[in-house]
């Protein structure tokens, strides 16, 4: 730990927690996998599937650097010009990937480890639109908005990261879209963050930026915190020709990149569930393949992300029992696979934090969750299946998620919690346990505290004024964003990045006081 | 069936689902089961915690009737008065009770089988409070109340029975109280009913008026549609004397019983969620070995609700992820049983509809679900931990009730699904599966469509005037309780009652028109 990170008040905490575990009930990467959607028979099932696909199918359109590297490895090209990937390989490269691997924060108080089914909760995203926090309309997103969240999740801890969760609309240019992305971001939370980038150029472009942040040239690659997303495929088996390209940039600049496949069951993916998951997994591990011949000390995380659409209308339904399904099917593979991976959950459907967006989080990603997701992605602010977000989602989310991660931490079944001396000697005693040393104890150890969730009588909660949810965390969302303006970015640094690049965000922008909030 | 049976229209659709399976993707009573929160040896942990604790510390106050019994059939009382449960009898009635029967509705349309990992969703709970539907505020609740909740869970497919979810406070005696009750939930709907009676006298009372609904004297016996719900404890380990005086008058009238254990964990049961878990089940055995002295052929529902407290005030809190867990693992014991079994799950803090209920609703009653509890109580309606409900919240749990009963449906992992020929003819063919016969017959087979739950884009949703889902659940609500009056019981039958019972409800409430709607 470098004495920086010893002076952080994050860090400090963790340490506290750690010599005294029993002071928070719930951290990152508590163990999940108790929920299994399918049998082993299924798993082994939809694995051989999807390495039929794999060596039956391949998929068309590789870049020609990646074709050459990848027959040297052992595929092959086929007649129609497909990319076959034998099942010996495709099996070698899942038996060579690493288990797990540090995805570092900005600050290494908010390193989380992530692979062997250890659950993390974050943001993702790319939605077009944002909820005006004023107005209550949907407009288009922008840098400002982007930062604003970053500094919100900074603040929420049971979001582990910030990975970009909107299109900043205001960038004039693809490039200038990503580097103010990645600024954004990297400016407004210390956790680690994820852009997606549109091509190699931008993420060879992206690099000094990175490094300065880092400390220094190279250092970015140390101790890597921004993760490249990374379409790598438009499903059915077709690769991404300019995704691939970024793919290969992000492998060579040490970066984690998020290999995600994210067909729709019904349009791009077979409207079956147990077809759109193996589908999913050959597209993913085709990616994942590609990233180990580029480097086989890649860090690639798993993120078979197939999407449902209501099929009425075609259009995609995040909030859907389907989804909540195929979403935990996709984990519970990954970790089949023993991979650091992702899948998203929390997409709700509805457009506004009300009771269906609550419910519809509320099955997804506690399914995600007990399927042992080691990331669960969008399940922060997302409105609108991913096309909207709102500021006071997060706030609302993040009560969500520590209820959530308090299930997956799951029953003690010590002696101590067993109890059977407290039994006695309450039944024998008092004839309850609210005296109980015991009950003292367990109150810190094994509760979780909400923030925003009102647990008040209904009398007391009608004398003071009847507010629901989403009111009492639009007043924490303005709380924290007139005052939380991290500085761990210092001004020498950013007066470098600014002279260097194009950034859109006023520097008067990141300070209290410019009116915004 | 019965001619009557076969000419309703719920069977009706029934019979076409069956005919048909794949018309309909949920039905009531599909199995659960794949979320374990408790490993094996944890569950055998628990179980042996149980038995020492029936065996080595008893249940005080048990009836004179009840002790006699008792002990003839092993049971010894100590020193202190204390009724002891030798391990062996405990587990011979374990062995020897029914694994599954059948719970009638009114109409044989509405009959479901509980056991066997079989899950299904509806009400329960003994609100004091609802929440006036015109002025939003809470006010005391009514027969009348009852009477429109029965008449809007008749509708409502994914709630299963109409289990008395509020208390009349305008019934001026104990049995009138339970006498209404009873009525108001039988003539509001033809789903299976149940009802907390006070004692013995009641249980005797109520008779005449289930056998008049169902067809003459001795005939609710046969295909009995009321259940009782007893409290035949008040933890810790201490029996509830009127309650086990209608706990025998009702084994004694062939009802089913409903054995609640109904402990606050940190006041009436031990903080620690697993002390909680084995106090709940060793206080539910106990009341179905005396279930089993009375009637070896009882038919007891195992329903270990331990609650929690939210330890900084003593205030129950419904929603938590303690509770998830509580209720979770409270069904996975009773699954080890191999017993009919109910936990409570949706039983959210949050006073209104909104984000926050929405989401504890979401993931208490998708654990629950998913760990396979036979019957999951107080899911549909409940606000503010029981103290309160909510006409629209019935509707607006239905629909998230649909979803979860999806989830719980799970993945069908066969040769069509997994689908390799589709992906094939789709890679190689058109590169979408949006017009494949496939798509077609999973739209209707495997994909579920909310009632209430918006799926619009934003654009449209905001064209239309961007409602949140309690006002569209408000308005489905009135359109259903402006005209459904159902009238499965005749004029003559409560006529018949009404001269027999002091009966509240006036007849004219009972039909459209009156202008409470």
């Amino acid at each position: 730990m470098s004495e920086l990170a010893s002076r952080r008040p994050g860090r400090r905490n963790r340490d506290t927690a750690a010599a005294n575990p029993a002071a928070s009930p719930i951290s990152p990467g508590m163990v999940g996998g108790r929920y299994k959607p399918l049998t082993d028979a299924e798993v082994l099932r939809v694995h051989a599937l999807a390495l039929q696909l794999l060596s039956d199918l391949g998929l068309s359109q590789v870049t020609p650097s990646l074709e050459a590297r990848a027959v040297a490895a052992g595929c092959r090209v086929d007649e129609a010009g497909r990319l076959r990937f034998p099942a010996a390989l495709v099996e070698d490269v899942i038996a060579r990937s690493r288990r797990s691997f540090t995805l570092h924060g900005v600050d290494p108080a908010h390193d989380i480890e992530i692979g062997g089914r250890r659950v993390h909760t974050g943001t993702g995203g790319a939605a077009p639109t944002i909820m005006d926090f004023e107005t209550g309309r949907y407009r288009e997103s922008t840098v400002a908005d982007l930062y604003d969240i970053a500094r919100l999740v900074d603040r929420l801890d049971n979001i582990h990261w910030y990975h970009r969760s909107i299109v900043a609309r205001d960038a004039p240019t693809i490039l200038d879209l990503d580097m103010n992305t990645t600024y954004a971001c990297l400016s407004g939370t210390s956790k680690s963050i994820a852009v997606s980038y549109t091509d190699g150029n931008s993420v060879r472009a992206v690099q000094p930026m990175l490094d300065a942040v880092a400390g220094g040239e190279g250092r970015h690659r140390k101790r890597p915190f921004c993760t490249a997303v990374c379409c790598h495929v438009v499903p059915p088996m077709r690769f991404a020709t300019e995704s691939c390209d970024a793919l290969e940039a992000a492998v060579l600049a040490g970066m984690p990149i998020l290999l995600v496949s994210a067909g729709q069951a019904g349009a791009t993916a077979p409207a079956a569930l147990a077809g759109a998951v193996a589908q999913a997994c050959a597209e993913v591990l085709a990616g994942l393949v590609l990233c180990h011949i580029i480097d086989p000390d890649c860090r690639g995380i798993f993120a078979a992300w197939p999407f449902v659409s209501d099929l009425r209308t075609g259009a995609m339904s995040g909030g859907s029992g389907e989804q909540a399904l195929l979403s935990a099917a996709c984990a519970q593979m990954a970790n089949f696979y023993d991979l650091p991976n992702s899948v998203p959950a929390g997409m709700t459907d509805s457009k506004l934090p009300d009771a269906q967006s609550g419910g519809e989080k509320g099955y997804t990603i506690s399914l995600a969750a007990q399927a042992g997701a080691t990331m669960i992605h969008e399940c922060a602010g997302m409105q609108g299946s991913l096309m909207g977000t709102s500021f006071e989602g997060y706030v609302l989310d993040n009560d969500l998620l520590g209820a959530i991660l308090r299930t997956v931490k799951g029953i003690d079944v010590s002696e101590d919690a067993l109890s059977f001396e407290v039994i006695r000697d309450t039944v024998m005693g008092p004839g309850h346990y609210l005296g109980h040393p015991q009950t003292f104890d367990r109150m810190r150890s094994d509760y979780v505290y909400p923030e925003i969730a009102d647990r008040r009588s209904i009398g007391e909660w009608e004398k003071a004024g009847s507010a629901d949810a989403r009111e009492r965390a639009r007043e924490r969302t303005r709380a924290i964003l007139a005052k939380h303006y991290p500085r761990h970015v210092s001004e020498a640094t950013d007066a470098a990045i600014r002279s260097r690049y194009n950034i859109i965000l006023p520097r008067a922008r990141m300070e209290a006081g410019h009116g915004a909030w």
